[in-house]
C-alpha cells in the first residue's frame, strides 16, 4: 500500500467511527423527544447507518480486500440518512451533528469506492 | 410486502445464516490445521464473509430499506470466499462445506440484490 | 468437546438467533404502532439484546473460549427485554413472541455461564 | 447522568475503539507472520477481541443501560487477549502495541462494571 493510499483509508476510517458515534447518538436521542412519532424514519436509518459504519469500519481497520464494496454500500446508507437527518436539523442538534458527520462520511467512503 | 416478496427475504436470510455459521467454522478449523499457512487467505475471507453475512441478517430482520444494497456487497463477498474454499474442498471437509453455503447465499443475495 | 456439551452449544445457538430475529421483528415494529411513545424502553432493549444475541452466536459459533461470558451478558440482555416486553406482550403481539424467545436464549445462556 | 460519568463512559469509549483497532491490525499481521503456526491463540483472541470490544463502545455510544455488563464482559476478553500478546511483545511490535490497548482497555472497562 502507498503512503497516500494509508493516510487515504484512515481517514475514511475515522469518519466511519464518528459517523457511527453521531449515528448511535441521533438514534438514542430521537427515541426520547416528545415528537418521537414523527422521527421514526431518522431512528431506523440512524441504526442501520451505525451499524453498516461499524462493520465498514472493522474492514477498513483489518484492511480487507472488501473494503472498497463495503465503502459503496456505507456512501448509500450515509446518504440516505443524512437526508433525513436534514429534515430535522433545524430542530434537533443531534439531527443537525448527525446529518454533518453522515455527509462527511459519504464523501470518504464515495473516495474508497471509485 | 407482496407474499413472494416475503418468502424470498426469509429465504436469503436463512442462506446468510447458513454462510455465516459456515464461514465462521472454516475459519476457526482452518486456524488449527497443520498447513495453516496455506490457509491465510481462506481465513481472512472466511471472517469477512462472516462479519457481512452477519450484518445482511440483521438488516433483513429488521427488513431494512438497504438490503438490497447490503445483499449486493455479501453476494460479492459470498463468491470470493467461495474462490477460495473451493481451492481446499478437496482436502477439507469445512472448506468444502463453506464453498457450499457461500454460493448458495451469493446466489440468493444477488435475486435480492437486482 | 464432549458429544453432550457440544449439543448444549447448538441448542444456545439457535436459541440466540431466534431471539436475535424477535428483536429485530420487536423492535422494527414497535416504532411503527400508533402508541410508539408508550414503546420507547421496549425499542431500546429490543435492539440492545439483539446486538448482544448477534455477538453471542457469533462467538458460540467460532467456539470461542469467550462464549460462557457472553451468554452470561447474553442471559441478562435477555431478561431484560423479556420483562419490557411482557407488559405489552397482551396488546402486541410481536412483544409476545419477542418476550418468549428472550425467555428461552436467557435459560439457555444461563446453562452455558454456569 | 453527572458529568463524571460522562467524562468516564467517554474514556472507556475511546479505550474501546483503541483496543478494537489494535485487535483488528494485530490479527491481520499474525496472520502474514512467517511463523503464523505459533500465533494461533493470538489470532483467535485478537477477533474475539475486536467483536467484544465494537458491542461494547457501541453500546457505549447509545448510553445502554446494559454498558455496565457489556464492559465486564469486554475487561474479560482484553485480560485474555493481552496475556497472549504479551507473550510475543519482543518479536512482534503489532502484539505488543495491541498488548497495551488491551490493557487499558481492561483497567477502564472494569471501572464501568464495577
Amino acid at each position: 500500500m502507498t503512503a497516500l493510499n494509508a493516510q487515504r483509508m484512515q481517514e475514511c476510517l475515522d469518519a466511519c467511527l464518528r459517523c457511527l458515534k453521531a449515528c448511535e447518538n441521533c438514534a438514542a436521542a430521537c427515541l426520547f423527544e416528545p415528537e418521537v412519532a414523527g422521527l421514526r424514519a431518522c431512528i431506523r436509518l440512524d441504526r442501520d447507518c451505525a451499524d453498516v459504519c461499524a462493520l465498514t469500519a472493522q474492514l477498513l481497520m483489518r484492511g480487507s480486500e472488501l473494503h472498497p464494496d463495503a465503502c459503496l454500500l456505507c456512501a448509500v446508507s450515509c446518504a440516505r440518512c443524512a437526508a433525513e437527518c436534514e429534515k430535522h436539523a433545524h430542530h434537533h442538534e443531534h439531527c443537525r451533528v448527525c446529518a454533518e458527520a453522515c455527509r462527511a462520511c459519504e464523501a470518504l467512503c464515495r473516495q474508497m469506492a471509485a
